[in-house]
């Protein structure tokens, strides 16, 4: 029964690879972690992969006849009711268990929203990322969730990033940044500038602006951007790390087997994918170009996530109120 | 004669240590890499930090009271004639010379827009900056330049950028791509999505979206973006480039040496600043917390830029209509 409750559901047709990928990616969860996984999509597919592979107990398939192409950004995607997307995404809600997928971002956000539903007074997701600094770990939000939110979203946003990091991350009190083009007040876009005069109400310890060279510096906790911008940060960092030690490597004495580690650091492989927050689910999205071990760390990070994120007993104080 | 052409016109007051960095820097442009420079900003001052470092004939002075400080935006910047930036620009566009500037990249873009003016055509200017990759260079435009622009604009800074990679960097039709959170057309936000509709109908060789992970790639020559994303994805590599490298530093093996190599590579004072793009002048932007080495670069990419974008002289094929 522990073990039921504990499951992840799993979008096998996510993802650049699709099942290829993603049942090797749920038997790994499985056997090196202990996570049971669900498959959601075309079961025909999903178990000649799990023939070449081997199936397991822990591993189930729940049958999903459509998918969702990688190019997809959202709007129409929900109206089709039998993607692995929307079936998945339907019976994580129903068994109160995490989701995981690695669909293009845009149409996960979608079908997660339209599934779950937002929790109260939250407008927009936002997709949450934690990044290593030399001294920790910092929240990149939004990662790619709303490519134009409102500055109201931007406040929201900082507040979902500093639960996140407080709650999942076990950072006392987070400071909260404003990624911008300066760290004076009134710097920036007219996004940021709007934005800039809501933070200092909300019950967040804000520390400002900041700015692209502090968002590995460990200047602050949490850092709040829009999803586009947000979105181009993470990938920018992964293409750097990846540039800097191919130049380091290539100038000679740097031992490769070192600076991989460093490489493994900012790899979906270790990171395990960024949460979708604001929702009254759990929602982990996987980069579209993970392989098996990235698929097997998101729905470790999944199941950890919905531990942590499991509400308070209805009877319990939180809940004093009627229910809504 | 000649030397008096060559002169590089800089702000003396501009960047966030004035004429205490600014003063070294123009020494070191004359003496080491043989550029004159006319120091424009408070004399007394100029000239208190010119008796501590040893005066040099290649180093002029000219008065300007007022400064304009670093958290200045821009806009009322310009109707206060009196400030270095001001002075300075116009001297510049009389005397036909380059000018440089450590200042507020907001109030540097506005005073040189009205000191020089931009080239017919051209709505807004962008600030393009050469970064190394592991296969040569890859022009980012806008850096920072305009931060709220249109559609039509970032089409223009593909134009811009373009014609800079050519005629500055010696690429032969240079390919071009604009930056987004996806590689298929329809990805981004609103500004990408319109900008993407444009750029295929323009004289430039355009690749259709790139990611963050391609901008130190390779994958093309030129990446256009706006100049709020663009300030944020280059100060996101320097800072990358410390955070990875301290990271690799500290995991052991790796020559200390080696890496400073590397971070050299992106730090301001080997790439000497942004050149800012569509203007009557030639105006190149250094970073706020440039150093005396990066200030010397600054004149020097000045020099070297002016000479190259030297227009045709007026009796020649390129203006046969009357002056305007």
């Amino acid at each position: 029964m522990a073990e039921r409750r504990a499951r992840v559901v799993l979008d096998a047709m996510g993802g650049d690879h699709g099942p290829a990928v993603t049942v090797p990616g749920a038997l790994a969860a499985y056997r090196e972690h202990g996570v049971p996984v669900v498959l959601v999509g075309r079961a025909g597919e999903i178990r000649r992969w799990l023939r070449r592979y081997g199936a397991a107990d822990g591993v189930e398939v729940r049958h999903a006849g459509e998918v969702v192409p990688m190019t997809e950004r959202g709007g129409h995607t929900t109206s089709r009711r039998e993607t692995s997307l929307m079936v998945g995404c339907e019976l994580a809600r129903r068994e109160g268990l995490p989701f995981v997928s690695a669909g293009s971002s845009g149409a996960v956000v979608a079908s997660a929203v339209r599934a779950f539903g937002r929790r109260e007074g939250v407008r927009r997701p936002a997709l949450a990322v934690a990044l290593p600094t030399t001294s920790g770990s910092t929240v990149l939000v939004d990662a790619g969730g709303t490519t134009d939110p409102t500055a109201e979203m931007l406040a929201q946003f900082a507040t979902l990033g500093a639960a996140y990091a407080r709650d999942i991350l076990g950072v006392h009190d987070p400071v909260v940044g404003l990624l911008s083009i300066g760290s004076e007040p009134g710097k920036g876009n007219r996004l940021v500038r709007d934005a800039a005069r809501l933070l200092p109400e909300l019950p967040v310890r804000f520390h400002g602006n900041v700015e692209g060279h502090d968002v590995l510096a460990g200047t602050v906790d949490v850092v709040v951007t829009d999803g586009f911008t947000g979105n181009i940060v993470l990938k920018n960092i992964e293409g750097c790390v990846r540039t800097v030690l191919a130049l380091a490597a290539r100038t000679g004495t740097a031992d490769p087997g070192t600076l991989e580690e460093v490489a493994r650091l900012y790899a979906a492989d270790t990171h395990g994918g960024a949460a979708l927050l604001g929702l009254t689910g759990t929602v982990v999205v996987a980069h579209g170009s993970s392989g098996a071990a990235a698929i097997a760390r998101a729905c470790v990070v999944a199941r950890d996530l919905a531990a942590e994120e499991a509400p308070a007993p209805v009877n319990g104080h939180r809940a004093a109120g009627p229910a809504s």
